[in-house]
């Protein structure tokens, strides 16, 4: 699965750019880039950044191979000298990044690259697929995790993603936002994302009966026995048929774990379902419901007093399906020339559309007292926010709106990942990132947890940051 | 790319159900499974089959290798008989398919399997997963496509995917769909779908000055020049500096292409910019807009008659972003007991989603004298459509809706792809694929291919199908 060779995944302007480049001999002007988003999913109050290890993975294998070349030579655009170029290709940009799982918010430089232009140029495809994706199902899965208030949610949704590393992939990132576990089988092989999952209806249709199939089932799985009770009626069979099949595993020393329930209404069905299970002496079996939930039926769901222990959520989760895209955009911020920084910025006619420009970094402000964040602040590359001092925020637009913070401390968000081409971090396990995720989250207010209408979140501009965006603003519209 | 084992991509409930199956000693009971789907995205007239070649691909690479094994043992699950049975896995199943690039509608079996259970349940969530993931795209760049009215689309999202395959795949099945290549470069490798591209606004923004930027992309490229206008301000600045390159290049003797407009309103601005390059004798000189694209936004543009020439469509297509999940299932639909075919349904309260029994075949009837599209018949396997005779359809929910066909061509939809594990098929190049596609649609009327509240089309049961539902029906309602 790994082994897959995905240098080739590149929007193709980054190859005529990349030989433009070296053709017109600028190849190796340095060139800083961020990747920051603008817009955060669901108008959520935050996202979650996530697919850090896979950019890593792409950067450390990157390699042209004899047939790129070739597939390259015979488009006859690019010189020789490129193609040699890329045959030796040798990774040497610097990386900067947030860590997986931190909670992120727009206009932040998400990740930073400095290097080569041409080489910097070239990533940005793979950059933003990866964490476009991965942060969408991340931040989705995160809110119908809150949504579900403790209870387990499951990622179901393999069968309905968009395509092989959607399900992969998804798993694993929805994993980092707050489920449990997944159905998707090679996710738990290659991450380690527990993975789950029972029986399906063609497993009661297959045989003569539901009761024979629930029989079935208990006798080759007596201990982890889950029954799925919609394939005819859930209350006047599905239900019955598990509660004679659970007696008789309890009177054969076993303990049955519960029953799914995959149609209907749920909120009905689950709390009848309770009632009987309850009635039967079997209190402690669970209630797993799943079809085509997402946070808004889980919140009206247990708003109605449904019993439910675990949810499965499928295709609303793994395609983000209320709002399928994540739209991180990869932009050039600055460039070196005769060893100086020229801060560089995209206009745009809607203010919201116009870049950060120069070599920046992005700080957290945290309360000293309570541990929670009090504000994001992007600096200017080698400005330092001074914990022992007051420190003044401001509106980046409204700059009337100021607040001077005391008794904080400040951490720089990004980290060192590649330097000079050569990885320098090691990523953490997918445990420990889904934990870092929580962690942080704990932090936000929870005025920024809502789903409608959160709090937005500060993230300023230091002072010296605004400056220079404000100066090529006014150079540009006195033109 | 091609050299990933996609084995293990799979709900772990195919393989307690393997387990179980091959634990209750019923392994090898033949079962017959459909992929169907319910509603076609987007409140369309019809989808669009994708994908096939990709199972394909997946089931003469099924092979669960050592490691596989061992993290089955390692869940205590699975008994030793049915790890040996993998260990040695040959694939002995009967696939028959609806060709990729066929219009497909709800309810109509697109793949049908027959094969042991434990087998033909094993590959649910892969052919599901593959198919959901092309049909959906196919589906919605056709839409596209179709808003375009003869302009040429291409697909530029592969930053926005949902993940690595959405992109590959993607741009596959959108160049099924009708559209004229894509941005994404490895899928022009792999499958031959055309890539393209030329710039991006950082390599505008990396030179001094736009008019720079311009004629370096022009040295390189004085051929396929095609330069992006709107980094600074399209009119004022973009269009100005292109010209003045435009004729720099008539005048050394090439012919450019054209420009490339990718923010503001794309109507106001493709029309003066159109304008201006025709009073610079530029008539030739063609138009591409992107900036969130898709069927609506298009229509809308050239219902405003904007002057564009090709359109660039990103995440709205890549991801089918008003719709993003193809809600195709895989039902068990019969099994074999003591040689004979023992039709199976699944009930719902819900009637649309009561399944349609036994071992089934899809007819399509055309009228034979304009080709045209008439009505799909699903009927028992075996039986004959004989278009030497009037044919009945009627309704299946409302049976007093009926009309009798004469002079048509009758068609079986579905063609065989595997039979006993060996696969009979070869794949049609993409090609003629994409050929294919258009002229099926074009036997379409144009009802059904509206966008708002298309005609529905028929799709009908055979009496002799209809009888063995109603009686189950009946049978399970009695009780």
């Amino acid at each position: 699965m790994n082994s897959r060779n995905l240098t080739m995944l590149t929007d193709f302007y980054e190859l005529t750019m990349a030989n433009g480049y070296l053709q017109s001999g600028c190849g190796d002007t340095v060139g800083y880039f961020d990747m920051f988003f603008r817009k955060i999913p669901d108008d959520g109050g935050y996202a979650i950044m996530a697919g850090l290890e896979q950019v890593i993975e792409y950067l450390k294998n990157l390699k042209f191979d004899e047939d790129d070349l070739e597939y390259l030579r015979n488009k006859n655009m690019f010189c020789e000298e490129f193609i040699e170029y890329l045959k030796n290709f040798r990774f040497s940009c610097d990386i900067f990044s947030v860590p997986e799982g931190t909670p992120i918010f727009p206009h932040e430089p998400i990740i930073t690259v400095r290097g080569p232009i041409i080489q910097a140029q070239f990533i940005e495809t793979m950059i933003l697929l990866t964490v476009n994706h991965q942060s969408l199902i991340a931040t989705k899965a995160n809110r119908i995790v809150r949504a579900a208030q403790g209870r387990s949610v499951m990622e179901f949704g393999s069968r309905r993603a968009q395509g092989y590393d959607g399900a992969v992939y998804g798993a694993r990132a929805a994993y980092i936002g707050g489920c449990s576990g997944t159905a998707c089988t090679i996710s738990d092989r290659m991450f380690g994302v527990p993975a789950l999952g029972t029986m399906a209806h063609s497993w009661v249709q297959s045989f003569d009966t539901e009761l024979d199939s629930f029989r079935a089932y208990a006798r080759v799985y007596p201990d982890s026995c889950v029954l799925l009770v919609d394939t005819y009626n859930v209350l006047k069979s599905g239900v019955k048929n598990a509660i004679t099949v659970f007696k008789e595993l309890e009177q054969s020393g076993h303990k049955p774990i519960g029953i799914r329930i995959d149609s209907g209404d749920i909120a009905y069905l689950s709390k009848a379902a309770r009632k009987m299970l309850d009635q039967a002496g079997l209190n402690y079996c669970t209630i797993t419901a799943s079809n085509s939930l997402d946070e808004y039926i889980i919140t009206d769901l247990l708003n109605q007093g449904a019993k439910i222990d675990s949810f499965g959520v499928g295709e609303r989760l793994v395609t983000s399906k209320s709002e399928p895209v994540f739209g991180g955009v990869y932009k050039l911020s600055a460039i070196e020339k005769n060893g100086e920084i020229i801060p560089k910025i995209k206009i745009s006619e809607n203010a919201a559309k116009i870049t950060n420009p120069a070599y920046k970094e992005l700080w957290r402000l945290y309360c000293a007292d309570s541990g929670r964040v009090l504000a994001d602040v992007i600096t200017v590359a080698g400005e330092v926010i001074d914990e022992t001092q007051p420190y003044t925020i401001f509106h980046p637009e409204n700059t009337y709106k100021r607040k001077t913070l005391t008794n904080f401390r400040a951490v720089k968000l990004q980290v060192p990942v590649f330097l000079r081409g050569e990885c320098v971090y090691t990523s953490p396990s997918i445990g420990e990132i889904r934990s870092y995720c929580l962690n942080e989250i704990n932090s936000l207010w929870d005025e920024v947890k809502r789903f409608e209408n959160p709090q937005e979140y500060y993230v300023d501009l230091s002072k010296k940051l605004w400056n220079i965006k404000n100066d090529l603003l006014n150079e540009h519209f006195s033109k």
